[in-house]
């Protein structure tokens, strides 16, 4: 009798290249069957937002923080060669040409995969971001449901 | 028969945002009885440096480095946003808003919950940084102790 | 009877300090016989770039691509401090000083202990990287290989 495999990634990084990277890896242990969970910390979260702004109430400072930060991942930028934003249209283009499949792309499958999409709720905190500002579908936990995922886990990474 | 659960941690980066997370994620597992490492190594040494200038002989790079290198973790910067130091000014005003703990208090928590703070020696070297610049209370060791204690571990992180 | 403990790294980040951190637990993992891998992907394939320009066909953005990455560890920057090129120099003249081993160095150490380097060979695609411009005697695969490898690791990191 064979147990099932599981993979947990903290998705801290809030970079495009780095996002890229997670679900890729996410979406590989998915289809080899292991029990997959992405847990969204700190500039991860970003990669949770909706695209568009939605009307909730916020203090001073967290109103700013939700303007300076990126609204989804295809706002977000590279951890190397970001070159003011040109590096991730480059990477965008090339991806197109090599029939590669974009992050909101890889982000769908995950969650068809029933990849566990889980953000931060300590961080969702300090960051001011509220639940009507994230995509449907995904899950809120703090650091103890992540190590109870993570104590069991095969491949635990810190991305 | 169960047995004791293991953590350790790679705490590479010197920003303050990451070690926040190396420090949370610490103090969790701490909570649910791991044993619990965290391995300083390059700039995340400068998380365990201590705030004031100590009395120390140092060659003319070394110097350089310890004067351009943060003394301590109220220092530190972020990873994203730090916006010349504003950004962390920022990060330790929301949090005292939500009355979440600050870095130095995570660290202290670390320490009483017996979490072995240790500095990797060899980086120690390289970044001329001596044990008196360094907290009270912590390990000295090497990347064999390391693997040494990361090879039974449940959860392995590199931050 | 025991069985063979495994570290994998996943070497992401292309920052010369980063990768000395990869090669150095690779290495001290091989030394405790460790079966030990690196699966290099995105910015962390320019630590197997060859120094010299390779003759080989790409398009205009793959070869833009090329030019602005770096050729090989001795080219890469730091993580921190990096500061246009003068932190990397003064590293290396510490670490000669301290008599520590060069990154090209603990490379070379690394292949001699059967650490097996692996490219990741989507995002060699991705970033236009041909198997000419890479080291000999390095292997190619996808991230189905790397977790064949990682799900039954001891240490796996994401550096």
């Amino acid at each position: 009798m064979s147990k099932t495999k599981k993979t947990t990634i903290v998705l801290f990084s809030g970079d495009y290249d780095k996002a890229m990277a997670a679900y890729i890896i996410a979406n590989g242990a998915a289809a080899y069957d292991h029990e997959v969970t992405i847990f969204h910390t700190f500039w991860g979260l970003n990669a949770l937002r909706k695209a568009e702004s939605m009307e909730v109430k916020k203090g001073f400072m967290e109103k700013l923080f939700g303007k300076m930060m990126p609204r989804g991942v295809d706002k977000m930028g590279l951890s190397k060669m970001n070159f003011a934003g040109f590096g991730p249209k480059m990477i965008k283009k090339v991806m197109k040409k090599h029939n590669a499949m974009s992050l909101p792309n890889l982000m769908e499958m995950a969650q068809e995969q029933d990849v566990k999409l889980v953000a931060c709720t300590m961080t969702m905190d300090l960051l001011g971001l509220q639940k009507e500002e994230l995509l449907d579908d995904i899950e809120y936990a703090g650091v103890a449901a992540y190590l109870g995922d993570a104590e069991d886990g095969n491949v635990n990474l810190f991305i």
